[in-house]
């Protein structure tokens, strides 16, 4: 184990590599480098073997990697190598989609809890899961010790919801909605809104 | 204008200071300090003014900024001045949703394009705009002159189709498949697969 703590975006790149290796395997390739690795998802070689290097030596040096081997120790390292429950909150268009994505289950995250604030909506089922009442969020994240959220909630109520899903003890949040989260500090927020990622892009284009 | 570009992790929080100050507009806020700013989106004030130093001078010493006129400068940055075209490239659950969200016209991004392989699908209406069979995307996306996409098909699939998008001179995409895109340099590419996202918070909860 790594006494110092791994910069933050050093920890983000590594579903990437994650990500790239279980697709090799799919195809059957046994082994790779950090050459082939980082063509496949546009990140320079000498970047991949550096992040690797905060964990651990998974390579030989001419020999490469072995694709199981480090799949299992990215899977370890990024605690993929379980089942991780998931509460989604707020199911509109974009709610319903995920409530319905395949690559949840696929991929050992299993949404078991479903939010809404609509009464048409809730105790109807999505996806063979019933829709709860918002106002039950810290209870049933609590009994269930669901760790993480999906909030698919409009930008008005994204704040208040995340209040419920931190008094019910949630520790990380998936933020599809247009606003920065205000969390207290152990909790980690990842921002999906697309807007920012292409005004990200468009930056460059012009 | 500045000569040294500009790193691409500070392009990447621009859009994030702009939306959190577009929003102070909308409650009034007519003048905002890096502290305010920082507090609401979990940034640190030092942060965000070494952030702005990359692009001149927008504030006073002691007065802070004046909210509407730093929403223009980074307005005017992020070209996010202008209504972008977007095509919108798999109608699936995901796709759908996309289609009828509210979020892009509000801020000047309007889907102008839809394409889908399915053949139940194709010639169909998705919130007012004609589904198009995926052999049409080169010439559609030359001939409206569209220059970012959003790519919600799967991963099978994801690689081809965005050999399509180039062909027809695409410039961003935004990727929603769980799979890592190969594109020539110069195309921008940002990835929103919420797995990646996900596994990246999984590393701190344990």
């Amino acid at each position: 184990m790594n006494p110092k703590p791994v910069p933050d975006i050093v920890v983000g790149r590594l579903p990437r590599y994650l990500q790239a290796l279980e697709h090799m395997l799919l195809k059957g390739i046994k082994t790779t480098s950090s050459q082939e690795l980082g063509e496949s998802i546009g990140i320079s070689a000498a970047q991949i073997r550096k992040d690797l290097s905060q964990f651990g030596e998974f390579g030989k040096q001419g020999t490469g990697y072995s694709t199981s081997y480090l799949v299992t120790q990215l899977q370890t390292i990024l605690n993929a190598n379980q089942v991780w429950d998931l509460a989604l909150v707020g199911i509109g268009g974009l709610g319903s989609a995920l409530a319905h994505y395949q690559g949840f289950s696929n991929r050992d995250f299993r949404i078991v809890l479903a939010f809404d604030n609509n009464p048409e909506k809730i105790n109807k089922k999505i996806n063979g899961l019933i829709i709860m009442d918002i106002v039950h969020i810290p209870e049933q994240i609590r009994a269930k010790n669901v760790k993480i959220a999906m909030l698919t909630v409009p930008a008005s109520v994204a704040q208040t919801t995340t209040d419920q899903l931190v008094l019910g003890g949630i520790r990380a949040i998936l933020n599809y909605a247009p606003i920065s989260l205000n969390v207290p500090s152990g909790i980690h927020v990842e921002n999906l809104d697309p807007i920012i990622m292409l005004q990200h892009m468009t930056y460059y284009l012009k």
